[in-house]
């Protein structure tokens, strides 16, 4: 080995990673207990596959599926390969076939985990994100597919969202899979294509989507996308079909009347809504926000969708001899707490503890008291540390200003003649000459 | 493409692999939810990095680093490389030396999350886990080192364990470092060989380890593992200085003193304690569990270590012009997890709730009724479900027993006419006619 003047590594993150802050993961705690807490009261089993899959075991249902290097992480293990899961769904799909004799039949999981996308990082894109799914496994019922949009609605409210602010839309494959065929589009690749193109409706609009279903579509950057090739006709059939809100396949009109029962009415109904994702087969959901935001521009954008679902009742069948109809729902936790720290600003108090009332280290023969002190507060569950390097009064000041720290607590030659410690509330800077018994209920007085 | 008949995929998982049932995951929760409480209430900050980060930034400290491909999963990403994390002290030194000019100094941070080992998976041995890490940046101050022993122990504690279950051994890479030179070992080779051998003390016994520290070994499988190639006096001397207790770095006795001021006692000094990371430069910790266990062809076994860490004054620095010296400490939840399962079978009561209630369909006409119910028992905070399929009571009630439902409710045409629900409890096999307005009560009253 030749040595070489050494190179620093890079201290930045890959692009589509981030580092996350105690304000986000606190908030992030405060939607994941809401979850946990309406999945038990709906009956849901916790369950958790692990981040690697067979590539093969997981298949490639991503909609950029015309690049198959692409959408996955995948290593080459021995003679294996083994892919990141990019969803939780197809794991299920095979944790069900593995389990098929042991489960419950019907099934009812739900998991929370990252999942992993190889896409093209960009502004807001991630890599990994944190995905929450809750699926009824073994059931063609759809009874599952409306308390799958009850559920999900239940912990949106829960997390605070009020009901103007969220839409479930539902819509079918059925529905898309009927007009294909009146559209005589027969081969697969061609009607890949038009979902793709009319997957897009709600970001491009019906203009560029036309260009799509067509000859193609040049973008603003130049880059072209091959379009569907679909002839004049064909398009305006189309466009009158995805129009018309009326639902005309039987599923959804039965999930209508579901929700009837559940006097739950959150919902349209919206041909348009298609879902990236390959494997479902029948009525299929999208979770929307109404809301408007501001990017970093200031110009405004409506938010999206931030979840969705559908029936998927062949995957499980893939690995076997299995008939075994599926339906799911998943949500972007990180996306939704994008919107809670918008809209809110955090996780509510019972979620956040106060920082640290610092122990100032004045004088190192003190140490047994700093000591005592801070193992007093913690056992009355408040927080607390002693100044945890060295340094004069000033540089320990500063960190506890720094850190957010309440107050402080000074034990010197001053406070020692007359056995008190001087507190000081950091945020009116008045301080205070206390007994060492009475500090617990002072300091509980100020936080 | 040619068409070929379609092979199901694998219903397996990749060694090394596990999906993880309710029973731990819940566990997991009341690990988790007690770290948390016991961090900040010693005042540290939340933070979570990604997965991934630059290879060249996380570096390659794993005890096996002379297999340079592996250790780590690795993925190339256009021109540069990116592995997964395989632990979370190296992401948090880039994290510091990213924001160096914004953090609090010192930092005190704790992160959970999993980390990945491409490593030769075996029996219990996987190739991802969950970890815990809290770590002090930004002193020297042995208070630090000393505190991550007292927290670990508070931890543990919470967590069900009792002082004489766990000890925290504590030793000195000061102490290896001097042992080496007095071996006279200046080869970076030798020395890494040595310290890989001596590591191994705890599994194999001073008789294996000899073999590894001479000429080398050959295991049971027939396998040879190179020794270093230490001489008959090196080896003896070694083995005197490594047998000798008395702590003689000046770190170890300081950590002592300072634990005094904690009435802190649960640790021992055992220089035979080495830790495998190559980054650690002062005070090294191992938590380590005194229990028996019995393996699954009932033979007994030590459990060993769930934990440890120790100082790396030099990691941080490793990015650029910064002194900043560091110390940590991490458990291996899933190694906690699995002593707790066998220990206290399970999580406490409150980390429990219920299996759902299973309101039958009797009739499709009750539907309404039905919901009526779920939602009345969930608004109760009672876990309730609609059985959520198709098929005769039989199948609903093997259903019922099969999830370990406390209880169904039966609403067909006897109970219509008297305008009662029957409750049967699945534990007794008794029924009961009750009022939907009782039904609550009744409920609450059988759980």
């Amino acid at each position: 080995m030749v040595k070489e003047k050494k190179l620093k590594p890079s201290k930045e993150l890959p692009l589509g990673f981030i580092d996350r802050q105690e304000r986000e993961l606190i908030l992030r705690d405060f939607v994941i207990s809401n979850i946990k807490g309406v999945m038990r009261k709906y009956g849901f089993q916790y369950l958790e596959t692990p981040s690697f899959e067979y590539t093969d075991s997981i298949g490639k249902f991503l909609p950029d599926k015309d690049r198959p290097d692409q959408g996955v992480f995948s290593f080459k293990d021995g003679k294996n390969w083994l892919s990141l899961r990019y969803d939780l769904t197809a794991p299920l799909a095979r944790y069900v076939a593995k389990n098929y004799l042991e489960i419950p039949k019907p099934f009812k999981r739900y998991q929370i985990g990252t999942v992993w996308r190889n896409e093209k990082p960009g502004v807001g894109r991630y890599r990994e994100f944190l995905q929450f799914d809750a699926d009824y496994v073994g059931t063609k019922n759809l009874q599952a597919d409306a308390e799958l949009c009850v559920l999900i609605s239940e912990i949106l409210e829960e997390c605070g969202l009020s009901k103007s602010e969220y839409t479930v839309k539902i819509s079918s494959r059925k529905f898309t899979k009927e007009l294909l065929n009146e559209l005589k589009i027969n081969s697969a690749e061609q009607s890949s294509i038009t979902l793709r193109a009319l997957d897009k409706l709600d970001r491009l609009g019906w203009t560029e989507v036309k260009k799509l279903l067509g000859k193609g579509r040049k973008d603003k950057s130049g880059d072209f996308t091959k379009g569907a090739n679909l002839n004049d006709k064909q398009i305006e059939l189309l466009e009158k079909k995805m129009k018309n809100t009326t639902p005309i396949t039987q599923d959804v009109l039965e999930i209508m009347k579901i929700f009837e029962y559940y006097k739950f009415s959150n919902f349209i109904y919206d041909p348009s809504i298609i879902r990236g994702l390959e494997y479902y087969t029948g009525l299929i959901f999208e979770v929307y926000l109404n809301m408007e935001f501001s990017d970093f521009k200031g110009k405004s954008f409506q938010f999206g969708a931030i979840g969705g679902g559908g029936r998927y009742d062949n995957l499980v069948s893939n690995f076997g001899n299995f008939d075994c109809p599926a339906t799911g729902i998943s949500i972007g936790i990180d996306r939704l707490i994008y919107v809670l720290l918008a809209k809110r600003g955090g996780a509510p108090n019972a979620f956040w503890t106060s920082k640290p009332v610092v122990v100032c280290v004045l004088d190192k023969s003190n140490f047994q008291t700093y000591v005592d002190i801070t193992k007093k507060l913690r056992s009355s569950n408040i927080n607390a540390e002693i100044y945890p390097g060295d340094g004069k009064l000033k540089k320990q000041m500063e960190y506890a200003n720094k850190i957010g720290s309440p107050a402080v607590i000074l034990y010197g030659d001053d406070e020692k003649k007359i056995d008190k410690v001087t507190l000081r509330n950091l945020e009116t800077g008045k301080e205070n000459s206390i007994g060492i018994d009475n500090l617990t209920n002072e300091i509980k007085k100020l936080l």
